[in-house]
């Protein structure tokens, strides 16, 4: 019998909706041979939708989104829009209200992709970076605002309950990899009340998970090591900003944010995990059909991955390595046309 | 007439008095040749300090190198003692009491030297990191510690005051250099409060630098270009955190840490300056004579800069140039060669 998945699809700004059209394009080669079928509901959010409306994410389409088993977005933010207010009115706002504790984050260097590192050795990371708190929660405040005496905060707030559950996810993944190997990234010798949670959480959970192995860097020492040998990474567990900063650097090492792909992930399933491409709108190339498709398609991937197919999520991983390796040293092709040869690859 | 420099000397743990005793070796033959009498004084501070006394810095200490014209620094941090205290109650409470608000980190991949990029092209960037606000003014605090109810929080304080002066001195520098570049890197698009204080005093103190060309990226986007074409960076201001990260980043980029040094500046000379190597204390190395002196022999380059010898500052990055370039592909020297060597460089 049929499966049926209700997907919100939320294309976003500047090459959000280019990026998305090609993952469903792949969902559906998929979901055919799945006998899956892919129910979608678009919603129009971002810079458009603001400009016309003022809203970024009204009440009732978050209620609609939370009754989906999941979300594809493609991106959000444009110059148009006062930074922040589509950053944290709508991408935060859904990561926040859907719960979206677990950020993870993979980073394979498949071959014939161009590293800009001279040796990069064999590149397969995941981080984990905690969705929910840290310096994202929009805490902080300004005073005197515009003169001279003007103090702008920002507060990182972690909780125990916040960090243990993640930090639990992140444990749970290294158990199901060959290496077994959990690296916790902070700066715990100076924010050291957050740092210190942060420790103690991954010392006190490491007893139930014997057979993984933990060690510990700071944020300004792991980027050291993501240059200079990022095979050591397996899985890496993090707060919310400095995940986005490794998770960036990562992406390079292995090709590229063109190549990486995001899920924001709720374990408890009580709400629709969301699934994104890490790189932004980019509004400077959006409409040209310059925008690699592959995040959006591997984005795809970890969401077929999230619904409990683990083989189709392997199958689209696959061809995009196939696509990837015969499309190296190649000529540039356009959106579509990498959508096309995935789909191709895949049928 | 002979010019006499107070010079404060600590240090510190680890690998710090290896490499300080080679920055000094080569400061004494550049003060040598400039008719600069260098009255030592060494303060024994770090983890023995601590071990034996539980001081971190006395207010005495404090004091005492409050009266010096310069301070040249080891490494901090050991892990026999709990992380942070000597962090947070002496190489924090320096910059912070002696107002170190300019921390310069220049980074310029020297020819002989490898970079871990298959292409970095020609990088020479300075970072003017703030030195005493942002997340590192150890604000914040831990509730209900270690129970299941924990909430630890870290404040980032931005002030108009603390802002502006880095900016006006970032822009100035940039003004001095050939490519007269400055891009401020923060995170607005998430850290609204802060990042909104940075963009418009980097926009207001602007008008006044109208040869300067200002841009501006999100921190994670930074690190990406600082692997895919760090040669477009020329003057970054940027905040105490992502400072930190940053350097780490260009310091691996164009060499390793064991050749980045920095300078904690007080522009107004109304306390003695800093200068340290950005890498740490290296517990592991210390003691093996592995420990690469070179970044200590940039700082006393720096040193020699702000006490008012641009041109003796220029003679030690050309000794210690020549120095990279002989031993480019050579089997590995003890820190002490590498001091004699830059010091024969020099005489
Ligand atoms: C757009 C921005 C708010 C977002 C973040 O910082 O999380 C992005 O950089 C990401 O990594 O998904
Ligand atoms: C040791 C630590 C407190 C310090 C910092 O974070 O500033 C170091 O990493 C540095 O960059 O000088």
């Amino acid at each position: 019998m049929a499966q049926t998945v209700r997907l919100a699809v939320l294309p976003g700004d500047g090459i959000g909706p280019e990026v998305v059209a090609e993952g469903l394009k792949v969902l559906d080669v998929v979901a055919g041979d799945l006998d899956l079928v892919v129910e979608r509901t678009e919603y129009d959010l971002g810079a458009r939708r603001w400009h016309a409306t003022g809203e970024t994410l009204p009440d009732s389409a978050l209620e609609e989104i939370r009754g989906h088993d999941a979300i594809l977005l493609g991106a959000v933010g444009d110059p148009s829009v006062p930074s922040g207010v589509l950053e944290r009115g709508l991408l935060l706002r859904l990561r926040f209200a859907l719960d979206h504790y677990v950020n993870l984050r993979p980073s394979r260097l498949l071959s014939g992709v161009a590293s800009p590192l001279a040796d990069p050795g064999e590149v397969d990371l995941v981080v984990v970076r905690e969705g929910t708190e840290g310096p994202y929660t929009g805490n902080g405040g300004a005073l005197r605002v515009g003169t001279p005496h003007e103090v702008a905060t920002e507060v990182s707030v972690n909780t125990a309950f916040g960090v243990e559950r993640v930090v639990r996810d992140a444990f749970a993944r290294a158990q199901e990899r060959p290496r077994r190997r959990l690296t916790l990234v902070h700066k715990h010798n100076v924010l050291t009340y957050a740092g210190d949670l942060w420790r103690r959480t991954v010392d006190a959970v490491a007893a139930e998970f014997p057979d993984v192995s933990t060690d510990y860097l700071h944020v300004d020492a792991a980027t050291i090591f993501l240059v200079t040998d990022p095979s050591r990474f397996d899985v890496v567990v993090t707060d919310n900003l400095f995940g986005d900063i490794v998770t960036d650097l990562a992406a390079a090492v292995t090709g590229g944010i063109g190549l990486a792909a995001s899920g924001n992930v709720n374990p408890t399933r009580e709400a629709p995990s969301m699934f994104e491409p890490v790189h932004g709108s980019a509004p400077d190339i959006a409409g040209t059909g310059r925008a690699d498709p592959t995040a959006a398609v591997l984005s795809v991937a970890l969401l077929l991955e999230h619904l409990g197919h683990p083989q189709a999520s392997e199958r689209v991983v696959g061809a995009v390595a196939e696509d990837l390796r015969r499309r190296a040293g190649g000529s540039p092709r356009t959106t579509s046309q990498v959508g096309d040869a995935v789909a191709a690859a895949l049928a």
